[in-house]
């Protein structure tokens, strides 16, 4: 049977989410404390939603495992309790329940939801946010940022934007991305995607910081978006300001339907 | 000449507001940074409006400290960004500039806002919030918890949940506190007094949490007040959850008559 996880983690003493030798890592971390609440053999391994890298965060990451039908005894609410007993306090499970028919975490996903906090106060970040917001130095012209935002959004190939990989597309449908300043003063980007390369998210806000702080002219990111390959004029943004927010899944009856369209269309 | 300092902090790692040998206080990291900032021969004292425990953060704490006229020889944005440079992370000074004629950080205040965050989902709280916010056990009726709060609302002697002292009244006028469920789900208390005595808040909430929860009924709070002498049965809730929000002052020529009807009523 298959278990739909919903998490958040704390992205900052991790080396993000992928299983590594010798790292501690989300999945690890995830897979280990699973194994041992549903008392299996040995770990099951846990695929998830967006692959974070390390020092991002996620408040609506989702995931699934496969594991054997007769290891699922408890009610819901018994092994979300028993999890966070044995979960350390930067990773948090809300939800875990077998998952309808057809779920994949990964190729179910109708979109990914990300932010992006800066803030621009010349006194630093508020520290009960250090975690996840982004200092930056020069203040941010966040109308100009929305802006010239706009250019990348729809259907387009993102390669300026994504580390080049022999193996797959870098076409993706860029749903949403806007800036806004809020009302205690940061600066947060909304980024939605049926998907993102790998640090494609980051390379854009990159991208949008130095339009912002008037390094570079409005119409970049769309010369940029033209051009269809990486510039090393672009520089990535920090992994601590962006966390995965939400992924959308089609209702239940798409959810295999989903799943079958996109295989083999992502590069990740 | 008085300079007023606006500043936030994560209490996490703060053995409190207050200056003590071998302890790193808010106050003793404050204090060296502005006396660099100001190139003063040694640090200047700063007095605050809010003076919080171990482990209770602030947004809108406010301070001031009495420096030579001539040691303030450049624009605010400028001091602010060289206290960025030398505070560590965990403390953000906001604006620091000359204060108005007879204002005093502690005795101008009108009122001080508090809030509590508590999280009673069985998972866990958010990992990105993990330092503001108390993890319970139990779930939470907020509408008790805000109904049951109203008693205590008003002007009353609030010795039943200050820690005694033979030196002062514990006498406030407490103006406001209420209790909601947040969108994401947190349960915020907000606490608004003319002033607290030592771990008032944290007594307060403490009673209103295990009316919350169902181990106590509805009109104990009131009783308690009324006993006017300290329970042992009211836990004082952990002051990781509590956070000192904003500290409210009258309009500039006010301030100086505040401070003085303030002085020698105050138990601290």
């Amino acid at each position: 049977m298959r278990v739909r996880l919903d998490l958040g983690y704390d992205g900052t003493a991790f080396a993000g989410w992928a299983r590594q030798p010798g790292q501690r890592t989300v999945q690890g971390v995830l897979e280990a404390a699973l194994g041992r609440v549903l008392r299996l053999p040995q770990p099951p391994r846990v695929t998830c939603a967006g692959r974070t890298d390390a020092g991002v965060h996620a408040r609506g990451q989702v995931a699934h495992a496969d594991v054997p039908a007769g290891a699922w005894r408890d009610a819901e609410a018994h092994v979300v309790r028993s999890l966070r007993g044995l979960l350390p306090p930067d990773v948090r499970v809300l939800g875990c329940r077998p998952a309808p028919a057809g779920f994949d975490a990964r190729f179910s996903g109708l979109w990914r939801r990300y932010a992006y906090r800066v803030s621009d106060a010349p006194g630093g970040v508020d520290p009960l946010q250090r975690h996840e917001v982004l200092h930056h130095r020069r203040p941010l012209d966040v109308d100009a940022m929305d802006e010239a935002a706009q250019a990348l959004v729809g259907l387009h190939d993102f390669a300026a934007f994504c580390r080049a990989r022999p193996d797959g597309t870098t076409i993706r449908d860029l749903q949403r991305l806007s800036w806004e300043r809020t009302a205690d003063g940061l600066v947060v980007g909304t980024v939605v995607a049926d998907a993102f390369c790998h640090s494609m998210v980051r390379a854009v806000v990159g991208c949008l910081l130095a339009v912002g702080d008037g390094r570079q002219p409005l119409d970049w990111p769309a010369r940029l978006l033209a051009a269809e390959r990486r510039d090393p004029a672009v520089a990535v943004a920090a992994a601590k300001g962006l966390t995965l927010e939400e992924v959308g899944y089609p209702p239940d009856a798409g959810l295999a339907a989903r799943a079958a369209q996109t295989r083999g269309i992502r590069c990740r």
